[in-house]
């Protein structure tokens, strides 16, 4: 898995981010720390020429507005038109209707490279319907090790149904294609005490995908070094941190990140 | 105090937050540290619907604009209409005309449950007018041992006109309703040397007031909550350290705060 | 420099932001740290009352929007008339006509005090097209020994053509008017690897100029704290330290400054 990673640090792609105002500026720090640079333009009349010299465009619904839907389509499919992969993180699909409808609006327009999101954002784009709470997973819809055959089974058929690679993140996670999946067992959970550690995550594969042809490897190698940097925070912790003093370490651990020790630090199966 | 925080932590409120884009990331992870769930939705055609799902909503009228101040009226009635409480944090009121009238507005429309701000802006909101410095407090306004009694009486008062729980937060903070005010002694000087204390406060509010039918005492309990965090952050302080390291370590505290250490370490009074 | 740094701490000066949602929470936390007063405002119907309580207006575009643009010029003009001094930090001119043609049209019709940016930002406004990678300097174009001194005629060119004080910012500083030039040679490579960095400039110099009735010298003040400060914040990392840390400890640093550390600590010249 470390040669992705060393990948984004050789290319330093240009992600164009449009994405929601409350984690943005960890999208854009987590971006920097992995090597990448991020440019962040919403604005209708700005960023598809903003997409057209970028690398890689990431589309994130939360905080969705009308001032920006629009613009989301337009760039996701002046990205596909120029060979520019797309990211969506359909964040709180299952919560609203706008927001379910937006992300099943963009799979259907821009067709995007990734979809990553937690599994009741997942399951809510396959059957159109869902029990997303908030902007965190239900709990029936978790994945578990109990569950993780048939999860398997759903990400394959989610790729398959929208010719995209699916990366469902949860305690354990999913990246699969048609005919490939891969499971990664790397995080903390003190992950879900930070807001937006998924958003990062799908800043982060933005930036994997860019820098290589294999984007189903390159999704599963930034999901697994999202997670191991989950890990490497957690054991920096001390006494009195809390989830503010994780968020610095998580980056902080994403930026100290080689190769060598993604490698030897990602758990992962493949079937 | 502790079983308000108790009760947070128990009951896990999904607090719905239209807030500003300043201090949105901290409001997001105050409320994590302290065991909610935040969301943040503002749009029209999605904000309304989030409302439904949420048990509470915390309206906040920093970086106010033309987008979102119908949002705001919508959803505060609907979460009234549904029998979810409302927190009202009117950000710089006096310091403009929009933002004394839009905060006036949603007094009248909605009657929100909590209005928390600076003494400024809770007596701009009272006379119709004021000299609100920025979205600071004026030096003539601030609240000490001198006029307490005084200050005391316009909480009352203030509770009283509108029919909600006054949090009027500085140096002392007093909480109040038409019959009963709770005087705060806790906090730390280096809490206004970081923005978006104040919302990070009326965020953690919404928390504590969702999971206790009490609102007044559990307004005083986040009020005392947010002031001891803010003395344990600064005993965690060393010499290399500023506002910077002081914000992380103030979500900290909430994050490692528990019943028994509020219970001990909160300065209150009731009269 | 030491007094245009004390001259802040001593008044507090009120920095109105029109800003992007990307780096403004930082923007705002090192005003606070530097002894200035944030606020942010970017409503049509806000903004302007806002700007005349305020001491100083700066004007940052990135994510710029048709929502705020008209807000910036109006603004813009307002502080010039109330004798207020303007900061235009032009994010990302030259990466879209956007961004290009609303920079030009501020510089036009508000005529700023001073315009902040890096060399490919400031060539672009120049020359009226650019090379700019993104939010960061082109290679070819970044400042460095060999270029200097054609570096620091064409930022005098431009101080000259706009009436302004040019700072242009990277590995070596230039602050220029018409007349004389301060090269400046704080900072650290690790600057370059959080979001924003060029953002919270932009809104430090408009607290120094806002303090001082010398703009050339105070906006090379403000540009010699925060690279001072990038050194100190170098000085704390410790090995598990990656940029967010870092981000912390920057901030940390300007709000540990004081007039006699900059004073014994800015590396600088004028020609």
């Amino acid at each position: 898995m470390g040669s992705y990673l060393a990948a984004v640090r050789e290319n330093t792609p240009l992600v164009h981010n449009i994405t929601n105002y409350v984690t943005v500026n960890d999208c854009a720090n987590i971006l920097l720390a992995a090597g990448a640079s991020p440019i962040m333009a919403d604005d209708r009349d700005d960023a598809p020429e903003i997409t057209s010299i970028c690398n890689v465009l990431n589309i994130n619904i939360g905080t969705l507005n009308q001032r920006t839907i629009d613009t989301m389509a337009v760039c996701g499919q002046k990205s596909k038109e120029l060979g520019h992969k797309v990211v969506l993180d359909p964040v709180g699909a299952g919560a609203s209707t706008l927001r379910t409808n937006t992300a099943l609006a963009i799979l259907s327009q821009v067709h995007p490279d990734v979809v990553r999101g937690n599994v009741s954002e997942i399951k809510t784009l396959y059957f159109g319907e869902g029990s997303t709470s908030g902007v965190d997973a239900a709990d029936i819809d978790k994945v578990g090790e109990k569950n993780l055959l048939e999860a398997v089974a759903f990400a394959r058929d989610f790729a398959k149904k929208f010719g995209c690679v699916a990366a469902i993140t949860g305690a354990i996670d999913i990246v699969s294609d048609a005919d490939t999946s891969i499971i990664i067992r790397n995080g903390d959970a003190m992950m879900s005490t930070v807001t937006g550690t998924g958003c990062m995550l799908s800043a982060l594969t933005a930036a994997y995908i860019a820098a290589s042809d294999n984007t189903l490897e390159a999704t599963a190698s930034a999901v697994a070094a999202m997670g191991l940097s989950g890990e490497l925070a957690k054991s920096r912790m001390s006494a009195l941190d809390g989830n503010s003093s994780y968020r610095n370490y998580l980056i902080d651990a994403v930026y100290n990140l080689d190769a060598a020790a993604l490698a030897s630090g990602a758990k992962y199966e493949t079937r």
